[in-house]
């Protein structure tokens, strides 16, 4: 551990900074949360006290209203603060002056220090924590240490909450004006407990809210009751002393009235320190050689845990509990992007969190029937469990939630190994979720009876109420084929739990069938063009942003353009397709995710904080580390550094959760394979090490990536993991596997590195062009190498002027291949490049995998020919390919089908294009030949011949 | 004239009826407006006054709010009724027992008739007009008639308005508080004037009104103030007399105080008498054999003159001045729906209204700025000129706002030739409202370059938020195309004039060649499955309403689901592809428009009262009279028979012009090609007569269609008209033309009426079949008969087992077709059927056009083997029919290549599915042979040779 990164620090700012670092300072212990403002509230920006959960409630105006709209708003509020105090020297006031948060203990200090004229300074201390272990309170401490007698006098109250002003217009800052909404009823001292309470109720929502102090103060200092200073009641501690520690427990219930316990100081420290050291065990990650990262991501991790409730009532807000941005409320935040660090963790927090969502299953399947659907649809932003969005476009139109709930909840079923939460209501609320589907989506004729969902908004906003939202449909048909698929074993393996399932939910044989026929017919949007995943039926028909015509764009859109003017554009907000590719990779080839990531990375604006922890681990995903970085840089900082300009209005909570999966699922490459944790270590160049831990059922799982060795060890039991294609069983001994991947496979291009083909082509050309009466010479000839067919004669025919319909082309092609096709059976062993046998055999002998990548549809008949069809292990269907050299898709293909990572691959080319493809994909390249630029090989010859084995490894 | 049509009549309901009547026996005078309630003000449902264009503001409110959202609301406000007053008789307080509204005056009476013991009984009458050459004037008159002495208390004062208790959810009515928005400034009474003086101001618009009343009462009756009854100045009137008049003028003044003129009730009366005398020698339209429509007819021009602005500063509310539906917004139904009436009838007032459209173009470029285009965007619904649409997307969304205002314009223009708007403003409208197009659409790379206009909502709002919608883009081609070609016109033929308007706009030549380049590169969606043009770009991929998931569909769905419901089923609120057919039927060739007619109609739910005269006026276009005849009563009938059952919330305007439309357009055929009127009766058959006049330029043409004769004569001047496809000038004297259409080209099919292919055919398919090893018979050959080359194929492929690929198929077919043109060539003049030489040569010499509608490629080929190349004055070109017999394209297609319409024509055909195609062109059918069904064609022979010309002819 490295202790710096435990600590944050800075001056008490007065200026622009103020705003900042009280949203940095927040303490939290997921109950209570307070801005990081001093007790005196001077300086202060917004000094917010929140309770998680608590809420008041208005209607929601529409000036043009419409069925199923959502009725009413919640707000969470910003309480009266009962930490208020000011102290006071010799008659002046004190503020503080430094302020120092403590991750490792979870405690606030803030200190002065008074000049003393011919003596010691005076110093006084502040320190405050909100107690994890008793989550309605908290406690400041106030500390004097002065060189000779000083007469202090503490003024202890409680503060309403402050008029916060907010500047320009912004969508995503809250309204509510708490103090006309919090209805006192009843504020007073408690003289024999040296304290007050006060009882307090939202005027809306009618929630209650008990809170209040309790002072203690040392012997020789006098405490009286300065009366209802504005009705609230205040205590007055006066002492004249060098030394004085005053301890302040404040505390908020809510509900009635409840006792409230008596906690010394010393209680709730040592309570503190043993959580934290617990959380940090479990929990931290570390960094060696980028100390701004590192104290990055222990300060994310940090807020993280203090902001997300665990009461099983409560979840984890956009701002956490450190500010009012988007009213305090729950998102898919906290399923897609804090559930999988909770689910690796600490599970108690993952259940409590998955528990508050079933427990609000009734309002969702309320939901569903408001909106002309069945099962449940749960609420796009919530604090209560009601649907609370006023603009349906960017909201209830995001009906993936329910999928996003239900990945995270068997990701901690699948994590956690515990089957116990689907008893608890897990079975009802995966059903339900997957109901709707059945209900929003259908079999479309005029999509060949496709299952289509249509007019949803995806995780991009910049593109509201489309058909076949990609990442929707994605994880829709996940979300359905695990239902199904897990009803189906339920029914097999426990017919008695089925039963009683199946009665409850009235779940008909009949339905699981439709679970599974919907997920199976599902329509993954695909673009034959650009041979991507399209984000939905229209996003590529989309205009291009046309700076001539409206001017360079401004950011965040959102403040800038009416939403029309966003949605017509090709334009994203929040990573959508490249979130589904995280998500779910299976579902898409890994080039296919490389050729999408960088498709979508062009038009992906950065106005939303939910896109760059996505964009750094697809990134690592596609082997391109310094984006990747980029990316990491801007989720892990986006706080610290302000990136977004806006941390004043609260922490970006999932942006936070966001960096561990960074550094997780990104450098570290991890995933979950069925039930097998998978990695995939890309360490940074800077950096010397990472080091995690994940917890997989009852086991520990730790990972050092170091730049040479990446070890792993468990905390007891033994593991089965992945280490890239490799497969560990890991036990309590550390087991060293090399960061950097091994050669596990070489994949050859046919012509010119194992044969010569070009001739025979050249002789089929020829015939057809003497036949039509066009020109063709060998040189002509050479613009057709490691190019299609079809773009070959598009060539022929272009160079001799020919215009030909598509049919005709398609025959002529065809007539070429017949007599080239029949040319090579003149083909035999004896045309196999010398050397090139013995060095496929060498590769056998070590166990290397050996690949074809030929773009030639003609490949397997002329290895056949060669005699070689028993020598390779995988051979690409050159039909199947979307895109050719010097696109990595023929090499990606054969290191998929060789069953190893593409960085475990040699490719061996004798074409530029082929070179380019290679080095595309990740892998060793090695040139043959005077077609190919040496400078981008790792390896180069002259000719097949002088390939050796050695060169290839690695 | 038939007087009962001027006249409507009821006894003064107390039930459920109230709200109703109130709405029918409106009073207004495009100024006032005035709910159809008695000066007492019971029994009443909403007794509502209105002043047109008078509107209170307020802020509209947003849950969530967005970058250039409109801003502020504008409502229509319920004012204080200055008419109110009470009648007792001995001091019984009188109702109205009956009413009356005479249509041919614009004057309301009530009467009441009190039972008298053993005498007559005592008359009492309450006469109002709301006064059209005063416009800012109104008058009741109260008379009472008694056999004897009776003692008379008129109490008259000002009433403020009622509060209206809407029951359930609405979005379609209005909700500002009228009583508490009004700020009285003043009160009093006018001694001398025996009056009152009202001013009061809105409290947030600030519009002022200053209105009151002054009173007239016989000698012998006394009058006294009584003093300010709630604020309000009150006048007590008394007499004991057998018969007493009192005349209550009563005015509103939009702003500051005015001078009140001193109008007596004969002057009212008399201007009011000449003044709708005039309307109605201009605008009558008159039905016989339908008393029920004629009233309708009568009642629907009458309302919509009554609400009608015609100052240049106020429009047509959608519910013009009768209620508070929609907020009193006006909308773009004054241009599609009101404007024609009044451009063909009343230009001044078509021009008034097309000025106060230009005088708010300042608002309408302001308005494109807020959501980011360039020059003008007009407000989908306002009062003052600003958009004060609270739901974007069914309101901002609407673009097409823009060409519909372009289109009224030009179509204002050609109808009277009156330049003169152009230079007050027109120009500047037209071009602002263009350019908006190319800064909203643009070149699509992924349509081929076409240009494409994305997420708009066209008229139908049940689909929001699409991408080339395909009224928008269709009406914005021609918005650009018009304003280029005159921009160039005004170039060539005005120089100084273009000049001065290129220097105000800044249009530069390129801006010009833009507009032109975007309408001819429009991208136009149509649908090459289903053979129609697409609604937009995903409309066909809707799901259609699922009963068996959804249940049945409860109306009108935007009471009943979410709008995202709605949204995702191909369902219809307004007619969209129907109405640019409708207002472009250039465009969609005939065939097109009755394909695209049915199609849509399927999907049209009626939950808009706009779509019933437009389709009207497609299902008489398509001939269909019986389905057009209920969209006819469904426009005319929408508020006298309550067929929406909102007419108490205000009369539906659109629907009342839309009467006319589906008259004089639908019955009467009528458009505009160019500059000459077009006509195409199409009487239904109980009507023995529609009659209108239509006025063009300074002439104006009266059109009387009886079930024989149509008869047309002009006020003075000639005009060029076109009766069916004959050309006609017009003057004064009466030129009669048949009503019903006469037979000017006949159609023939090929093989089987003209020539045998059939064993050519036979011996083609056979040989194919011999060599590929298939089975083929004569009776296989016979499933071929009028069936394509493909699907031919698809037939033997069948019978067969077999499956090939596309290009296979092709190939095949196309040996196929070889083999059969080869063999075609022994085909001579000796192979024509006898008697169809003859038969062409007696047509020819009777004028009757000539045309060959055959699916086959080869006809061509044929008949020039036949040696009757040049018999054909036009033969279709199967090639590019987008679908065969029985449709009615290929037929429709020769009609139009011959230049008639498809009615004048006779169709000759000697199969089954020929016969439908005939029918379904509505031609007149003539079958040969036995393999078409007598009873279905009009005239039957069994061979050829027994064609008679006068069978033909008609």
């Amino acid at each position: 551990m490295q202790s710096s990164a435990f600590i944050l620090q800075c001056s008490v700012a007065s200026d622009a900074d103020l705003a900042h670092q009280e949203s940095l300072f927040s303490l939290g212990n997921g109950r209570i949360g307070m801005r990081g403002f001093p007790p005196s509230r001077i300086p202060s920006y917004h000094p917010g006290v929140f309770i998680n959960g608590f809420y008041e409630t208005s209607a929601i105006p529409y000036g043009e209203d419409a069925h199923g709209f959502a009725r009413t708003a919640q707000t969470i509020v910003d309480l009266p603060d009962c930490r208020y105090l000011t102290v006071s020297i010799d008659g002046q006031e004190v503020s503080a002056q430094t302020r120092t948060l403590d991750m490792r203990r979870g405690l606030l200090t803030e200190e002065a220090l008074l000049a003393n004229e011919g003596s010691e300074p005076i110093r006084l201390r502040w320190q405050t924590l909100l107690s994890m272990e008793y989550p309605s309170y908290g406690m400041v401490r106030v500390s004097v240490d002065a060189p000779q007698a000083v007469s202090v006098s503490i003024h202890s109250s409680i503060a309403l909450p402050a008029t916060i002003v907010q500047e320009g217009f912004d969508p995503r800052t809250a309204a509510l004006d708490s103090r006309t909404s919090i209805e006192i009823l009843k504020a007073k001292s408690v003289e024999q407990a040296m304290g007050f309470d006060l009882h307090l109720k939202m005027r809306e929502s009618g929630l209650g809210l008990y809170c209040g102090s309790r002072h203690r103060i040392p012997d020789g200092a006098t405490a009286s009751n300065i009366g209802h200073a504005s009705e609230l009641p205040s205590l007055s501690i006066t002492a004249s002393t060098t030394s004085l520690v005053v301890d302040k427990l404040f505390f908020y219930h809510q509900g009635e009235q409840a006792v409230v316990e008596d906690l010394t100081w010393d209680d709730l420290l040592l309570a503190q320190e043993a959580h934290y050291e617990r959380f940090w065990q479990q929990s931290e990650v570390v960094i060696e050689g980028d100390e701004e990262l590192n104290k990055a991501i222990h300060f994310n991790l940090f807020q993280l845990h203090q902001s997300t409730g665990r009461d099983g009532k409560t979840s984890l807000a956009a701002k956490g509990l450190t500010g009012l941005g988007y009213e305090g409320h729950y998102f898919w935040d906290t399923e897609i992007y804090a559930m999988p660090f909770f689910s690796h963790t600490e599970a108690s927090t993952a259940r409590s969190l998955l528990r508050w969502r079933i427990g609000h299953l009734g309002y969702a399947k309320q939901r569903a029937r408001e909106v002309g659907e069945a099962g449940a649809l749960y609420p796009w932003r919530t604090i209560g469990g009601m649907e609370a969005s006023a603009y349906f476009p960017a909201s209830t139109a995001q009906y993936h939630i329910n999928a996003d709930i239900a990945y995270a909840l068997l990701q901690y079923v699948d994590v956690t190994g515990d089957w116990t939460i689907m008893e608890e209501g897990g079975w009802d609320m995966l059903v339900e979720t997957a109901r709707l589907w059945l209900s929003l989506g259908f079999f479309n004729p005029r999509k060949g009876g496709r299952f289509c969902i249509h007019e949803v908004t995806g995780p991009d906003e910049y593109s509201a109420l489309v058909d076949n939202n990609l990442y929707t449909n994605v994880m829709a048909r996940e979300h359905l084929k695990r239902t199904a698929a897990l009803l189906s074993r339920l029914k097999e393996e426990e017919p008695m739990r089925w039963a009683s399932l199946a009665g409850r939910l009235e779940i008909a044989d009949e339905e699981v069938e439709r679970l599974e026929a919907a997920s199976e017919a599902m329509y993954i949007p695909f673009d034959e063009t650009e041979c991507i995943n399209a984000q939905d039926d229209r996003f590529l028909s989309l205009e291009v942003w046309d700076s001539a015509k409206k001017g360079a764009i401004r950011h965040p859109m959102l403040l800038h353009y009416h939403p029309l003017v966003i949605y017509r554009h090709r334009l994203i907000k929040q990573a959508d397709t490249t979130l589904a590719m995280m998500l779910l990779p299976s579902y898409f080839p890994w080039h296919l995710r490389r050729r999408n990531f960088y498709f979508y990375e062009a038009y992906t604006t950065g106005d939303s904080s939910l896109s760059a922890a996505v964009q750094a681990v697809v990134a690592f995903d596609v082997l391109d580390c310094e984006l990747a970085m980029g990316y990491l840089r801007s989720t892990a900082l986006m706080d610290i550094a302000n990136l977004h300009k806006n941390t004043k209005d609260g922490l970006h909570t999932a942006a936070m959760a966001g960096s561990w999966l960074a550094l997780i699922a990104g450098v570290g490459g991890y995933r979950l394979h069925g039930s097998t944790p998978f990695f995939r270590p890309l360490l940074p160049q800077r950096w010397s090490r990472l080091s995690f831990s994940l917890r997989f059922g009852s086991t520990t799982l730790f990972v050092d990536i170091g730049s040479e060795e990446t070890i792993y060890h468990t905390d007891g039991g033994t593991l089965a993991i992945m280490h890239r294609s490799t497969a560990l069983e890991v036990g309590p001994e550390a087991l060293p596997m090399p960061t950097r991947p091994r050669c596990k496979a070489v994949i050859f291009d046919l012509d010119g590195v194992i044969t010569a083909t070009d001739a025979y082509h050249y002789r089929a050309w020829k015939r057809l062009c003497d036949e039509q009466g066009w020109h063709f010479d060998r040189e002509l000839n050479q613009r057709l190498r490691g190019v299609s067919r079809q773009r070959s004669l598009s060539i022929i025919l272009e160079h001799n002027g020919v215009t030909l319909s598509a049919d005709e082309q398609a025959r002529l092609a065809e007539q070429k291949n017949r007599w080239y096709r029949t040319s090579l059976s003149s083909l035999g062993p004896a045309d196999i490049f010398a050397g090139i046998e013995q060095l496929l055999q060498q590769l056998k002998k070590r166990s290397v995998k050996i690949g074809l990548a030929s773009a030639s549809k003609n490949a397997p008949f002329i290895i056949e020919r060669l005699g070689l069809g028993d020598r390779f292990d995988y051979v690409v269907d050159a039909n199947v390919v979307g895109r050719g050299k010097p696109d990595a898709e023929l090499f990606a293909r054969a290191a998929e089908g060789l069953g190893v990572l593409v960085e475990e691959c040699c490719g061996i080319e004798d074409a530029h294009s082929g070179i380019l493809a290679i080095k595309a994909a990740g892998m060793r390249a090695v040139g043959v030949g005077s077609a190919v630029d040496a400078e981008l090989c790792d390896v180069h010859v002259e000719h097949p011949r002088d390939l050796l084995v050695d060169d290839l490894l690695f």
